[in-house]
């Protein structure tokens, strides 16, 4: 199987490198700038430097920039993309991007079946990229409008890269679900290090800072695009994270221990209902 | 040195367990309940199971319950506590339990030392304490009005048990950045489980839900108590982030990418400028 990816930033360098490890797939890789191609050359992630010409007798195409930037690739380039090729993407949303892909797929003939690896790191590029970075991690396909075999190819590449599972969603459901895990997970972050207080945290801190704190280490541009593009759902969940924290402030203000560890309470029997 | 450890959780029980393991002290454990003195025994975390008798001839006692709890202990037992002893705690928060105990041991003539080990589990009890739980973490002293020694001793002992760094502070500095480094993350996981989206989340998170979630799982009774002591730094920190929270809300809100990158932005060269 032929594979071109477009873009070789972590996300598309780590399924260069995880195809070259796991699978005999022959991999071609673009990217804008020259430097990742070349570091991907010489480490063996890709078998060739390619440009749009590759994607002529290609099996498959994995989409690995932004979002915006995977929508201008496919359709400036639709008609090279042979019938028999399976476009896929690993965007963080899926609504308006599975919408645009499916259309133009269903244009000129080709498949595309949306795919969001649940995986990354607080790096970003192709020196970041990891042939183990999805080992264990969620894969989430949504598969819109392709055929069942489409699909099929796609669920046993992913398998063959080490996901530890394989969810399937719909565009809205992925989006609204997201908007929670891992949207609002990089939103609380980035409001919790603008605190005054955080530069005079060292030597006062542990796990929990840690952990809260990680993300807000973030690709702004990427992140704008990804927040923008879900906006109704996220701002829904920002309205009840905002809500649940007046709650918690109303107890603590007015001294009311009992209303305060019912609300704490209630936290920690999700979390145990969870099993985590 | 003779120890007595007033509370065998998870902090005093890993005191214990560290105290045999990197010193020659001999330690009493003194608790409420029976099973944790048996178990500590049993394992060689003390050397013999005490009761308050104990106190008459300790070189030190560390209070490992919840700061109520402690203070109550001190003011019941303060004339069975030589003046050669030094007592010390573990409380997360300092300004209140620090004037009461320091008032306490001036009128009784022994010392006291305010410490805070930064370090936790999302268990408790003596079942997951551990010699190592404090390998590398941070340790703030408070001393309070103690003598130059006093706080020499309980320093030295404090390195002996491997703690990472020892950082120094008054009770009311303590409880403004703890507020923000440990109450607002506990505040913020809580808030942010009770999400309806939350039991929908498993096959759609990785990372940043795992991380921001953690200590969801909550001691209800031990935390309100700790943010009902420290109301007013932690409200204040709670109000913080509510206002970083709407900012990145409106521009998400108002399709601002500027103003949205450029809040994102500046959280990331925070974490930057922090070496995070």
């Amino acid at each position: 199987m032929k594979i071109v990816i477009y873009g070789l930033g972590i996300i598309g360098g780590s399924f260069a490198k995880a195809i070259k490890k796991y699978t005999d797939c022959y991999v071609v890789g673009i990217n804008r700038s020259r430097k990742p191609l070349e570091d991907a050359l010489a480490c063996g992630a890709i078998d060739e430097i390619g440009n749009t010409e590759a994607l002529c007798d290609a099996d498959m195409l994995i989409l690995g920039t932004f979002p915006g930037a995977m929508i201008k690739f496919i359709k400036d380039n639709a008609q090279l993309i042979p019938k028999k090729c399976i476009v896929t993407d690993s965007a963080g949303i899926k609504t308006d991007l599975c919408r645009e892909l499916t259309d133009v797929s269903k244009e000129y003939g080709f498949s595309f079946v949306g795919c969001h690896p649940m995986a990354g790191k607080e790096k970003n590029g192709f020196s970041a990229s990891e042939a183990d970075l999805f080992v264990g991690a969620s894969c989430v396909i949504v598969p819109c409008a392709a055929d069942k075999s489409a699909v099929e190819t796609v669920d046993k590449l992913m398998r063959k890269l080490r996901f530890g599972q394989i969810m399937y969603s719909t565009p809205e459901e992925h989006d609204r679900i997201i908007s929670f895990t891992s949207q609002l997970p990089h939103v609380i972050a980035c409001s919790y290090v603008m605190s005054p207080t955080c530069p005079k945290h060292t030597g006062f801190s542990a796990g929990s800072y840690r952990d809260v704190s990680r993300v807000a280490n973030i690709n702004e541009k990427l992140w704008a695009e990804l927040f923008l593009e879900n906006r109704e759902p996220l701002i829904k969940e920002i309205n009840i994270l905002t809500e649940n924290l007046n709650s918690i402030k109303s107890a603590i203000q007015n001294g009311d221990r009992e209303a305060l560890e019912e609300l704490l309470a209630k936290s920690r029997r999700i979390k145990e209902s969870l099993g985590e």
